[in-house]
């Protein structure tokens, strides 16, 4: 991806556009010599966050105390640049010509390059490179070049550490930061830091190496303050010769090392990475890319815009999380922004776990369920402080370390359906795994929680003789406090059903797991029995007149003009209307129905499906990054390709088109993996029918084909969809059996099929 | 109303409870001299308000920028004492015994006194009484009476005035208050001071004159700092000997006088002040109230507890405002404290009117109606914010200059039958008054702007055929965001039709301002003509089974569990529990369907009444101030006088016995015209039917008897009720007919009928 010409309007989009990040930090594209103009700094340490009190204007029982926010952590990538003692600043430059960014998401590192004539009048020419590293992620790399254009010149390189940094967003302006130590050691310094109230320790570290003229100079302290650390570089330099400098830093924190170990463990990293050196790190870093592309990469010839969309994509969510810590997990805007605070969502469960099954080892989608394993207590707890009862789990909205951070009731409180997703995971990780270790091991006791949630929440109507679930908000938030949701209702049936049948097969199968885990869980057959009743008995809203379920009681009572008769004036409705209008109009903000037909299409014809698309896709405006993959999804599936392939490049270029104007708030991380699943669920067709992997291959008119591969449990299928065709490459040693379009079709290992 | 020793604890509740107003301005009893306990300092300025920036974790389109809150004004009261240098405090006094405070509800001034040991082992005695004149309303005055019990002591008296106040109800902790010029002339001292953004300018003033053992002394400058000045009265008293300072102050402020005048004001006021004296100002005070109590006393024999509940109610209604500025309105928290903004909310339509009509000249009731046509431009504005046109009005839920203050969704966008109050209010006042002129002159653009709404804010449901109307709050806030609320509903067809009536009404008897309103609003035929097609065909749920209108729609879908079967742990609910919890139980806060039967009870037979309350009284759970009156007097008027008693009791005595231990935060002002309607409307059973005043008195049998006045068409009927009889006393020159159980009954002047 390369970004051409300077443009200060567009600095804040671009440091989005271009963050890197290793799944363990990340940080945005911001420069590393001072920038006066406006800017958005941010550097995350995974997993590192901080409880912010909540701030509300009314506040209701039940509301979370903080809101855990990730930190933009103090900054190691900083290096002041003097000329003549005049600092280097795009902002003041007289010219600035050349410029480009480049961010090589094939290898992993990201450039920036430019000449410029400084308010002093010195030509100078600077290309950086910077990479987070893959292999060793507490460490990342820079290599600042200038080089002189004109005249002779005294050029001062001051490579520092700051930790006077806050948060753009912060409820009560806190500080977030406490400063412990900040030392130097020869061409290194050390920042050592812990947040205020969750006493995360952490040391940013930095090393530092200078050439000019191709001669090594030494550094000098320089710029220690309260908050800061820096070294100085320093020569004369003539016309058309050039300052090198090389610039190790990252962070060690007391997650993974012992507080009083960071500064050690920092030195160990600078110590292996001065050893291996900038140029063959990065070297690694582009094998360790090549790895993950050689599995996750999807091709589309003909078509560049979506070929960059799904690489970006891709690319993004493999810089977010790469699943080697389950303490960690995706949050919406990953390392590029503040926005969300970084926590864990639903979309974890809904959106990514797919394509992280797919595309790694399975020991990734595993970590992913784990953490919500981990998070069973406090989700018990957290159903506890709204009155439930005896066990029962409701998981967070928002969260860091599994308590809710959430604080709107409707969606706090209501939109519980957050719930069902967790559940759901276990069964598709299951379905597409093929391991079923994970549930007699842990995942029962989290289905168990949430059945006994679900059987709470309900209540027996004596006007419906159903059982009904009041006051919800449904994955569309364009309704709220709403009375049976379709979707949740479902998805509560769903849940009691799926654990009741996985505690049979648990009994049968695991019966010491199932003995520990029933005396753990106190479970009694009165509430078991409960659930059958419930699951049996659920209410569901529906309409004769149309044959479809109705999104939830009362929709048809809306005046139901399509998006196609408003005005564009008043689009996006969430900008242009007030709370009120929005909720008795009938738009729906994402797939909400549909996403249950998404979620259990195996338990619908082709025609319900068909009669409620055409029924829900006319009022829904799309207004979440989350809904277009699901419409484009079943739109292909309708074979409705035209439409499928729009709502795929809506969701594939979201971003790089900045489609809502808030790109420069950081990127939306999660729902990129929608993207993925646009292609390989939408056009691919790929399914986990009967324990096999199926396809029904589409393509769309604007392609001449695409490929992706897929890890079906632990076997590697390359496919590739043009026109006329679509071939598949199986990897490995035995022949495997697969559908195609409904017809077995048995792949051989290390050879083409083509169908 | 009397306490009686000293409790520090108690301290916040009393300053509530003692407070003082005269409808221009009020405090809080805080104490003259230094205290260093817990205390909630308060002085308040009628209409004198700070629009404090909105805080709110979830911003949603169409909140509004800024809440305007009532502030703390700057503190005339203080005075210093120090006795041998020592500052008098309370809080640090070794001994505190005979402390006493008193409200003369009667005379209307507030006393203090007590014995103390100061923490320099000298003994005094203090006796303080104050008072805010009813008269000259920008007046208060003071009388500090200090003896020495002890040896001999210097005492020193340091009136002054403090503008360095805050408000602790604040978002920002912004700045309120910007002080441009303190000033002392002699024994007087000034603070001109002006709120911040809305800028309204005021002068602080005091006078002060002190007599040590009889004998005058000179005050001297002192305290002179920032935001302070005081004058310093000092001399060596003896045992037995006693200081009295006089101190007279108060506010002029710039929406009563020429910003560059209120210096002059403020001494113009302290002329008359110390011409008349204090002595003299406080048997005018008590001629004043005199003459108030004259008209507004309720008297209840048998039973103290009632008789001191009510008398509380009408002083603090009245202490609170007295309807001589349109501009001003009856916050909920009067004079009392900060909470709830001093601002107006629909309280003043629905419960306080009745009680301003029939206990005061019928301008103060026309008053409080001209202050919403004043606003009506605002609603207008308001209305439009949130997407409606063509001059539909929508009336704020809490305003203080018209514009809309609040910001919770569920409330700001959707409690909007606070706009059908509004409409009736005009349609009770010239049932009331029958002063029809209000209507052509003001009350018809009120009634348009507000059918208006309600015509825009329905829609035609094609499931039901009929006009529903989406996502509201009714009075019962314990649901949101239901549809169909039968309240809601009730009242917007009504108020299509009360406007459609008056139309018709004004263009036959009033040609020319019916052409101006016509011209003015450039109403259509084509919009009274939806009016009437909307009005005619609006939806109401209703059960058959329980031959009920429902609450809402789905209400029966609930898990209608009775409040007797709660357990006790769980009241009160909106502490105990969740709001999701809340919102889908069957609990009512307040009066919702029965609020409608209160209303319009001409519409619906005394079976239905039955039926309703029947139905729904077992599930409100009253945890709102407004809600008791109203089952108050349904129940009386379904002769069930014990638990019309039980209510009547709860709603008159809810600060006095502090139910809802809140009362330090301030006094539940408007509430207290609810119980004035217990009595006259309940046990009373005053009504106007057919344009003449009738009555269906019951006395509870706690009591001996009760009697109240009201001003009927500036008619002055004194009603008396004991368990054998009711007596009317009726003032004037003419013969009045009325109706008592459905008997004509006619009353001759100046004499008693008794019935």
């Amino acid at each position: 991806m390369v970004e051409q010409g300077f443009d200060a309007e567009r600095v804040k989009s671009s440091e989005s556009l271009f963050s890197i990040g290793n799944g363990a930090m990340g940080q945005r594209a911001n420069f590393e010599e001072d920038y006066s103009g406006p800017t958005f700094q941010g550097s995350y340490i995974a997993g590192v966050y901080y409880p912010d009190k909540t701030r509300v204007g009314w506040w209701k029982n039940g509301y979370p105390e903080y809101f855990a926010k990730v930190l933009n952590a103090p900054n190691w990538i900083g290096i002041h640049v003097y000329i003549d003692s005049v600092a280097l600043d795009l902002n003041t430059c007289k010219v600035v010509v050349d410029f480009k960014r480049e961010l090589n998401m094939k290898e992993g590192w990201y450039t920036r390059s430019f000449r410029a004539t400084t308010s002093n009048d010195i030509q100078i020419a600077v290309h950086v490179t910077r990479f987070l590293s893959l292999d060793l992620d507490e460490l990342g790399a820079i290599k600042y070049e200038l080089q002189l254009l004109s005249g002779e010149a005294t050029v001062k390189m001051v490579p520092y550490l700051d930790a006077g940094i806050t948060n753009e967003d912060s409820n009560w302006d806190d500080k977030f930061w406490n400063i412990t130590n900040i030392s130097q050691q020869g061409n290194r310094g050390f920042i050592e830091a812990h947040t205020m109230k969750t006493h995360f320790a952490t040391c940013t570290f930095m090393h530092a190496e200078a050439e000019f003229d191709g001669k090594k100079v030494d550094g000098k302290p320089s710029e220690k303050k309260e908050t800061k650390i820096g070294l100085s570089f320093e020569a004369t330099l003539e016309r058309g010769q050039t300052a090198t400098l090389t610039k190790f830093g990252g962070y060690t924190v007391s997650t993974n090392h012992k507080k009083e170990a960071l500064v050690h463990a920092a030195n160990t990293v600078l110590d292996t990475a001065t050893a291996i050196g900038f140029d063959q790190l990065l070297e690694k870093q582009a094998s360790a890319w090549q790895a993950i592309w050689e599995m996750s990469d999807i091709t589309i010839a003909g078509d560049v815009k979506a070929q960059q969309g799904i690489r970006f994509n891709i690319f993004q969510l493999n810089q977010t999380y790469l699943g080697k810590d389950s303490r960690l997990n995706i949050g919406p805007k990953g390392f590029t922004g503040e926005k969300y605070g970084g926590s864990t969502y639903w979309d974890t469960e809904a959106y990514c776990l797919p394509f992280y099954m797919a595309t790694k080892d399975q020991t990734v989608a595993r970590s992913l369920l784990e953490y919500r394993y981990n998070h069973l207590e406090k989700a018990i707890e957290n159903a506890q402080k709204l009155g439930f009862t005896n066990g029962a789990a409701l998981y967070p909205m928002v969260t860091m370390n599994g308590e809710e951070c959430h604080n709107e009731w409707e969606i706090t409180f209501e939109e519980i359906h957050r719930n069902g997703a967790i559940a759901f995971a276990i069964y598709n990780y299951y379905r597409f795994t093929g391991d079923y270790s994970y549930i007699p091991e842990m995942g029962l006791e989290v289905l168990i929680g949430i059945a006994r949630f679900w059987s709470q929440r309900v209540n027996f109507s004596n006007k419906k003789k159903k059982y009904v679930m009041l006051g919800v908000t449904g994955p569309n938030e364009y309704e709220n406090n709403v009375n049976n949701n379709w979707y949740t209702n479902y998805l509560a049936k769903w849940c009691m059903t799926y654990a009741l049948e996985q505690l049979q097969k648990v009994k049968d199968g695991y019966p010491s797991d199932y003995d520990r885990i029933v005396a753990h869980t106190k479970l009694t057959e009165t509430e078991t029995d409960l659930w059958k009743e419930i699951s049996g008995n659920m209410y569901f809203p529906r309409s004769k007149k149309h044959a479809i379920y109705l999104q939830q009681d009362g929709f048809l009572d809306k005046e139901m003009i399509e998006v196609k008769d408003l005005d564009k004036s008043e689009r996006p409705i969430n900008q242009k209307w007030s709370w009120d209008r929005i909720l008795r109009s009938p738009y729906i903000k994402q797939a909400d129905v549909l996403q249950g037909f998404y979620l259990f299409e195996d338990q619908f014809t082709q025609e319900e499906l068909e009669k409620h698309f055409d029924f829900y896709e006319p009022f829904t405006v799309h207004e979440s990054s989350l809904s277009p993959c699901v419409h484009s999804i079943q739109a292909a599936k309708l074979g409705r390709m035209e439409q499928a392939y729009t709502f795929y490049l809506r969701t594939s270029r979201l971003d790089l088109d900045d489609y809502n104007k808030e790109v420069e708030e950081g990127l939306h991380i999660t729902s990129m993996a929608g993207t993925w699943m646009s292609i390989v669920e939408g056009f691919g067709g790929m399914r986990v029918l009967d324990d096999k992997l199926s396809f029904s291959p589409q393509i769309p008119s604007q392609w001449d084909s695409y490929s992706f591969k897929v890890n079906f449990r632990n076997r590697i299928i390359k496919v590739t969809v043009d026109a006329q065709k679509t071939s598949f490459e199986l990897s490995g040693h035995e022949e495997m059996s697969i559908r195609v379009d409904g017809r077995r079709v048995v792949l051989q290992p290390d050879a083409k099929t083509v169908v």
